[in-house]
């Protein structure tokens, strides 16, 4: 394992590092914030999973999450979104293949030889953490757009593993819109059987445990209605009885400038059910 | 003047805007974050001058200011940091021509043709932005590594145009350093008595007011001995008699990371000065 970039921020230490990664089969690089409390102990760990197109640099050089992680102590974790290098496959467009791993395990060739982000981010990545960094066990997860769908799957799929769930925009349905149905086709198959074990929506009627959930959704998001529809998660919920926080706030869109926004009080959300 | 992009952001707007300036003979963009004070009636306008490479795009996206403006009602101008596109004249290398305006009035072909940014900030921009916007004629000015070295001088050359004036990581005395003797060179000829007037540590000595002035440099930034020298000021500000808050910010370094560490006091430092 190697750090590649280290840059004092906010009394802590923002780092990028990279390693080979068994469950990938590439060398993939992951962002950490490790607050100024580590030096005092452990610290809790909140995983961020990006959406399409980004790397690790994205959601550490925009969100401005830094300074609430310092506040309140919390180790940030943000990962690729997907393998990438040599030897591994992609696509033309931004929405399958590398920028695009939508954080499932591929059952279907050529995919399944190195999509592994279910695997890589839930366990390969936290033991990671867990062993080489200042980390206690004590985790929570939050995305934005593809990496919303991730969170909330990842949290779904894992009961006990995560303390608190949250996410920005979310693909909340992935089964039902065109970014979910082109990469679960290409990555699980035609079977939309297959498919639910992946989609929040359905996996919500059976969930095992209920975490705290914050959703939040720009109203001015170009791909509200076409891709991310969190009404869909609101029936969902209701459904199930699982208590969720969605708001729409008014004249937000899908970029960072959103995020940073509204970062400040997911990071607290996550503090509080982490301490 | 078009506008290209529009964000909401804390409670104000992101907006990126395009124009031809009559001043560079280029067409040029700016950010410009509107508070959401905004609504209420005209706000004060603090300018942002980034380093050499940036465009309008990486203040406006990696500092995190909007949080701080939303809090103090302040509006933010990001300027690009020099001509650019069709015909104007460039060379190979990041620390002039394009991206490495220096915000001087260039004085030596081919360069006297567009870069002349320090004129584009001080009265086009200026003009515009009190004309097109609400905003009031109260300005003060900030900037990072060649950015504020611009702070600096346009605000010491231009007495009674700001009424404060912060830097981070500035070069304070161009006309000793490999960055600023390569630039003024190349746009101000190689008469060296010519570069007194836009160098910081030359003009403080005769400065016609005392702004307030705070100053920012990482003690981990690896320019800080070859091109910063932030000593040069210290001394120059000592000589003259001229308050200056200097401070060496231990294991920070040149980054935008550096930077959103502490934007939020700079923000503060102008909004007194401002209101």
């Amino acid at each position: 394992m190697q750090r590649t970039e280290s840059h004092a921020c906010f009394g802590g230490m923002q780092e990028v590092w990279q390693h080979e990664s068994g469950t990938l089969g590439c060398t993939t690089k992951f962002g950490i914030y490790l607050p100024p409390q580590v030096r005092e102990g452990a610290c809790p760990v909140l995983y961020w999973l990006s959406g399409l197109t980004c790397s690790e640099q994205n959601f550490i050089t925009k969100a401005g999450a830094q300074r609430y992680a310092a506040e309140h102590g919390v180790i940030v974790v943000a990962p690729d979104t997907s393998p990438r290098g040599v030897g591994v496959p992609d696509v033309e467009g931004y929405d399958l293949g590398i920028g695009a791993g939508f954080y499932v395990n591929a059952t279907q060739a050529p995919w399944d030889s190195h999509y592994r982000m279910h695997d890589y981010v839930v366990h390969e990545l936290t033991g990671l953490i867990e062993a080489q960094f200042p980390a206690t066990q004590a985790r929570s997860i939050s995305g934005h757009s593809m990496g919303g769908h991730g969170a909330l799957v990842l949290a779904l799929r894992n009961p006990g593993r995560y303390r608190s769930v949250s996410a920005f925009s979310p693909i909340v349905a992935p089964s039902r819109v065109p970014w979910g149905e082109k990469a679960f086709t290409a990555y699980l198959g035609e079977d939309r059987d297959a498919w639910r074990a992946w989609d929040a929506c359905e996996l919500v009627a059976n969930a095992a445990e209920r975490l705290p959930l914050l959703v939040d959704q720009g109203d001015a998001d170009e791909f509200l209605e076409p891709q991310l529809q969190p009404q869909r998660l609101r029936d969902a919920c209701d459904a199930a009885g699982y208590p969720l926080t969605l708001r729409l706030q008014p004249g937000y869109d899908h970029s960072y400038y959103f995020i940073s926004s509204f970062i400040g009080e997911h990071i607290a959300h996550h503090a509080q059910a982490l301490s």
